[in-house]
């Protein structure tokens, strides 16, 4: 199968990855000439900065940019991968983004005979680049059946939310909620132990081997421990997640006290200037503590 | 060893069970006459309602009660354990304490010749049972060697945090932080799935397998989608622990934004009534939503 990958973040690398080890012929699309060079010298059969200039119509798209906006002018924009996708072919949404984007992009796609899959991801970049990661999603089953071959390669785990285009989204930014608050907690107990003079790796230890450990202080405090901010996923993507998370507790009138908490904590290390660094450096907002430092 | 376990709730009846495995004879203490009669029954040597009233002395105790003014009530009050320790007996204080209470503790039992290791622990009532706790502490390496047969018998793994009482303490009240957390934002983000109308057993499936994933959360929000409150361990617990931590944070002026968050989640749950039903009853702070109904 002929399918483009638009996005070529570090998970849409370990995608693209994914899906030339299945055998497809992968096209990268990224405003960013070095990521689409990158994935051509990986066994990729073209790139582009835009859709319209790949060489040959695709089968299938990937849209794993790091917003819908991106997503919207990718696609749906000038010089987006609309007039060289063959007729009827499927995209695969699976940026998080909010509900309300993922039906506007639903239906402007349908209008112009492309069925879309409403279809987050998570796993980070290793499981991406191997295959495996879990994808949650919602469409009807005609649009499952059709990206088959690339659900085949790509993930190791697929979630059929719903037929409702919306849900795969909800069900996304309600994980981006755990994983926030998990992130944020993991960085206010590290800060914590900083301040009450326990050294921060032997808290590393106790947690990761008892009740209170979390997926994401396990990876993501490791960072900390050693002293390390080369960004997994970075401070400003959370922002734009935890954001997601609130803008979908006020259009249901519904109250998220620690996620609205762990937003602000976010917000805070952007604007003190962390904001491209790995999200880990969430514990930045808390002052007067040492912290290790890289060796 | 002949061995006292004070207070006989679900750690302390699974540590009692543990130390008979291993051997020991376990006298158990608890004020709750079914309470020592079971361990009695389970092949204990024997029980009363306090220490004073034991037939035999003891080489060692570890507590196990709900709190601080429990633990020295039973050690230093009128009727408690210290007239049946044999002398220099070590005690083993596992409770979840305040640092202060540790070390003042740790002070009045040593005037009357008994170190004290500061000794939390961590894995449930399950891991208590099998002889598998996980044991945070702090204290010198001579009372770590004299409770050394307590230890094997009752843990998988034991963290020597320092040589400093107050230190287990602190390391326990941060475990705690994230415990705490942990469980309010699984409500939170099941609350908000309910809220929005997605199948909360399909949410509990896709955070279980992605980054999202906590100890708690698959422990405790699994008793959601089951609706079966019976505790295993009780919201007040949490009202009682995140206290701790919001008490640790306000004796070294540091902000803990998450966690006094999660503990007026937890107070909230109490003062409605929840207190003592299973901690994931902290979800029924969030109004207006159906949540599954015990089968």
């Amino acid at each position: 199968m002929r399918v483009a990958v638009i996005g070529l973040g570090s998970m849409g690398m370990g995608a693209e990855k994914s899906l030339i080890a299945a055998g497809h012929a992968v096209a990268g699309v990224d405003p960013r000439e070095t990521a689409w060079q990158a994935l051509v010298e990986a066994g990729g059969a073209e790139g582009a900065s835009t859709g319209a200039e790949l060489n040959a119509p695709v089968e299938a798209a990937l849209v794993l940019t790091v917003n819908a906006q991106q997503a919207r002018a990718a696609l749906l924009g000038e010089g987006g991968i609309l007039e060289e996708l063959t007729p009827g072919a499927p995209v695969m949404m699976s940026a998080t983004i909010s509900v309300a984007d993922a039906k506007a992009l639903g239906a402007d796609l349908a209008a112009r005979g492309h069925p879309m899959l409403d279809a987050p991801v998570s796993g980070g970049p290793a499981k991406a680049g191997s295959g495996e990661m879990t994808v949650m999603a919602a469409g009807p089953t005609a649009t499952f059946d059709a990206l088959q071959p690339v659900l085949d390669a790509v993930a190791a785990t697929v979630y059929r939310i719903s037929e409702t285009i919306g849900d795969g989204a909800t069900v996304k930014i309600i994980h981006q909620l755990l994983a926030g608050v998990h992130i944020a907690a993991g960085a206010e107990a590290m800060a914590l132990a900083a301040k009450a003079g326990i050294p921060l790796e032997t808290m590393y230890d106790v947690v990761t081997h008892a009740a209170g450990n979390s997926w994401m202080f396990e990876n993501r405090m490791r960072h900390v421990v050693d002293g390390d901010y080369t960004p997994t996923s970075m401070v400003d993507i959370f922002v734009k997640d935890l954001g997601l998370v609130t803008e979908t507790g006020l259009a249901l009138k519904f109250p998220l006290p620690l996620a609205t908490t762990a937003y602000s904590m976010f917000a805070t290390a952007s604007a003190a200037g962390h904001g491209q660094l790995d999200d880990s450096a969430v514990i930045k907002v808390f002052p007067g503590i040492d912290l290790p430092q890289k060796r």
